[in-house]
């Protein structure tokens, strides 16, 4: 049944983001090149499917409640291209994060990084030509204006430096080869990672009409699995090859940087991390079946392999 | 009367921005300090003056023509955000092509580049930061949610890859060092300084209230001055010292550079701007008294020393 969902939502999240990415062909052919290089590398679409089945979940339990919403079991309109705006963003951030001046990455999803293809003039702005088209997607989906804005104003500020993204990924630098503190550790995770896993949750959830009861729900259960998603992946990164995950592993280690294993242990983060998903799972019980999907994904996240 | 405009139009855009930007002393403050490193590096604040004048001159015709909009002479509510907003959006271009990957520069207004400053790593990071809060005060701009909607496809089209800003700067890259071409000249100008500048005029009119022919003045005004603006650019590169543009000069003819001056000469490039100049302005006959700034910034636009 997850394995369904997972594989779905990539094909429904690949589909939309092939429609809305200019083709290779297009005029200037290099940047498109690179841009679709670096966003059809294999990934999970991780962010797209929490955006989709959050907002099937609320507009499930629209009906049930009475309110106005899309029918059961069915997605609200727009919302796989807010699923591919959110890639993009996540992607963005991927190909700026493995330049020369950041973490100097060779290997990305099992592939060479934007710069190592095309160089890195054009992978930086192949980075920010994503960030770009994300909002001119956003400004377009079919949803009320209302809403729109609403989602853009969600995203934007989890993708900022004030407890977001890029504030997590300068927190995140500047760490590197010092002792590492667990308010920083928390800091950073939930900047850098978290706050675009929260905040694809939430929009999802704005795109199908979610009550601003809705949103606090949303908002925890996705701050909590996306700490819980990066605490997974810094003992991943620990435990697994370069060749089991498809990118240069142990560097964390290498960097000195501040990991959750490196502080607790891998047995008591992953004992966190198990925690940290019971609480994402509590947080959706009134929503009853309909949340059924977002739970197995909470479980799943902190069970994956890779 | 144009140097009032000017001066009270850089003081409205930079309290605008002032109050937008996160103070330099919010965590993490390293890239708080870099984005305001840039952004008050002394600009002349055109694209905000743009904007405002266009939606003072559209809400003033909406008053002489009878519908609903600002009195004649005051500026609609929110259009200093607006005009911040794109501020921000001119300055991560900015610090984005002084990267060393792109054209090295270390001087910009008189002051180092963000990069010299601060390291790539932050620099690179500040320029995504601006571009994301950008988006997020454009998301909270203080108008109807259509025109915010609007507006946010407007300006990110603008500054994309297919006939905007970053697809401009990708064509150039890849011109250096090859015979000029004019068609490719324009394209790099068209794109990579006047759809900015265009989607700056357009934005003030929509956050103004103006009617589909409106914006269709706007859009014609605002790509004769952008192309004028930067045909001016590529000869002032050319005939002032780096001292009188407090920038590096001659690097376009070092670089080998498609410029105007390079393809027409100087006084063929200088007769096709003022052409431009006065395409502008008949464009906006029809607004009367209420396009006079309009029209005064579009000779200063050719006319500037610097």
């Amino acid at each position: 049944m997850l394995k369904q969902v997972l594989e779905q939502g990539r094909e429904a999240a690949d589909a939309a983001i092939e429609r809305l990415l200019p083709p290779a062909t297009e005029h200037p052919t290099s940047i498109h090149q690179a841009m679709r290089h670096s966003v059809f590398a294999g990934g999970k679409r991780l962010r797209p499917i929490l955006c989709m089945e959050a907002g099937r979940m609320i507009a499930a339990a629209s009906v049930v409640g009475s309110r106005t919403g899309s029918p059961a079991g069915s997605l609200p309109t727009g919302i796989e291209d807010l699923g591919g705006a959110l890639e993009m963003l996540h992607t963005y951030s991927l190909i700026h994060d493995d330049l020369p001046a950041l973490d100097n990455d060779d290997l990305r999803r099992g592939r060479p990084t934007c710069h190592k293809a095309f160089g890195e003039a054009i992978a930086i702005l192949a980075g920010d030509a994503l960030q770009t088209l994300a909002y001119e997607v956003l400004a377009q989906i079919a949803c009320p204006a209302e809403a729109s804005v609403s989602i853009i104003r969600e995203i934007a500020h989890a993708t900022g430096t004030i407890n977001g993204m890029i504030g997590g990924q300068v927190v995140d630098l500047e760490a590197e080869h010092q002792k590492p503190d667990i308010a920083t550790l928390e800091y950073i995770h939930r900047s850098k990672t978290a706050a675009l896993i929260t905040a694809s949750v939430v929009s999802g959830g704005m795109c199908a009409g979610a009550t601003a009861a809705d949103i606090r729900h949303l908002r925890t259960y996705g701050q909590s699995i996306g700490l819980a998603f990066q605490i997974v992946d810094d003992v991943l990164d620990l435990t697994q090859t370069s060749e089991q995950l498809g990118k240069t592993t142990g560097k964390d280690a290498a960097a000195e940087k501040a990991t959750y294993p490196a502080l607790f242990g891998i047995e008591e983060s992953i004992r966190q991390a198990d925690a940290l998903a019971d609480r994402a799972c509590a947080e959706l019980d009134e929503y009853g079946e309909a949340a059924s999907t977002l739970k197995d994904l909470a479980r799943f996240l902190v069970e994956r392999k890779k």
